[in-house]
């Protein structure tokens, strides 16, 4: 019942209220509205690059906006890292059994496509 | 003239016609709509990472989209460059004189905000 | 005592034999041939491009080399990272406490520094 | 005869003297020994991680030197790639004719590579 929680796995039912509300405190759902924030900022940032296209700016300016989108970006993914080995990958490794590996595994997948992008 | 065509200077005047007519052929400004379509495929694949975070799903898939978002920004900065490079760069070193220093020093730290990014 | 592994901590002491035995299979110390093997590669490597830069080689061959290099490097980190967490970090959270948050901070912390650099 | 030199192609004649003596002004050439003391460096580093391999030391700190020896490696390669642009893509622009497109194409894709790796 603890590894139901939102966020942690592909196919929550998660419609039970108790869990829901536990939810809330687990992985990146207990800080949904800050990475909606930080989400919106880099929507910003990428409507802010067609303006700089658009009005034909300087392109070494508009690499450094690039830039600084790309950090932001990753900035997030490696928070929600963090967020999900301290909640879904723990529970999954103290709850025991194969659920752990898992979990390593995808995790591990993830990284590797970070540190290659 | 060709030195001021738009895209490779911070200051462009432009106001020229036919210094406009010649700029579509340089640097990343000829290749302008390509660009656009690709900012706003990245625009849109930020609000579907909100919308993914709202709908509280995995956090695993959450980071695949991160990543293929930040391939998608890294081949524009990576397009940018080699516009800014074939154009810019090679009229300035063509033109001669110190210009071709400034461009060469200022795309140099460009790439590395690239690569540390 | 199960913490107590060589490689999952800093200051093993690790003497006890039977804990020796034991972290054979734990971590990257079970695979620690298979590693040294890929580093003196690695080794290998860095002696190859101060020959390549000694012989006066062509410079996009010598960073096609750094490419290759760096590749060889990041493949080595993210085996240990993913070794690292399904026996170092699993083990931990386990075990229970607060020790299982302190190994996903520096794991975090770990992957930044891998994703920035 | 003034692209002719070390460093700036892959088929180098270069037995000329004064060819030579130029070649030391121009590209990384004018900087090798520089170049050759950071790669003995990082040779250094590739054995210092075997050595913390082989003393099964904690993995993180394993985990903190490949960061440390990847930044040291793209620290070259950004170098490398500077004075590759500002000697020989500059020189080959200034000539004039097909050879600069060659080296901008060249230099993207080395950029790219580094990028992603």
């Amino acid at each position: 019942m603890l590894l139901q929680q939102t966020g942690c796995s592909r196919d929550d039912g998660g419609d039970d209220v108790d869990t829901m509300e536990q939810a809330q405190e687990y992985g990146y759902i207990g800080r949904k509205e800050d990475y909606l924030k930080r989400l919106r900022r880099i929507e910003g940032q990428a409507r802010g690059l067609q303006r700089m296209v658009e009005e034909e700016q300087y392109c070494i300016d508009i690499l450094t906006q690039v830039s600084a989108m790309t950090k932001a970006l990753q900035s997030v993914a490696l928070g929600l890292l963090e967020e999900h080995m301290s909640h879904c990958l723990v529970q999954a490794a103290a709850a025991g059994g194969p659920a752990a590996e898992v979990k390593v595994k995808e995790a591990s997948e993830a990284i590797a496509r970070l540190v290659r992008s």
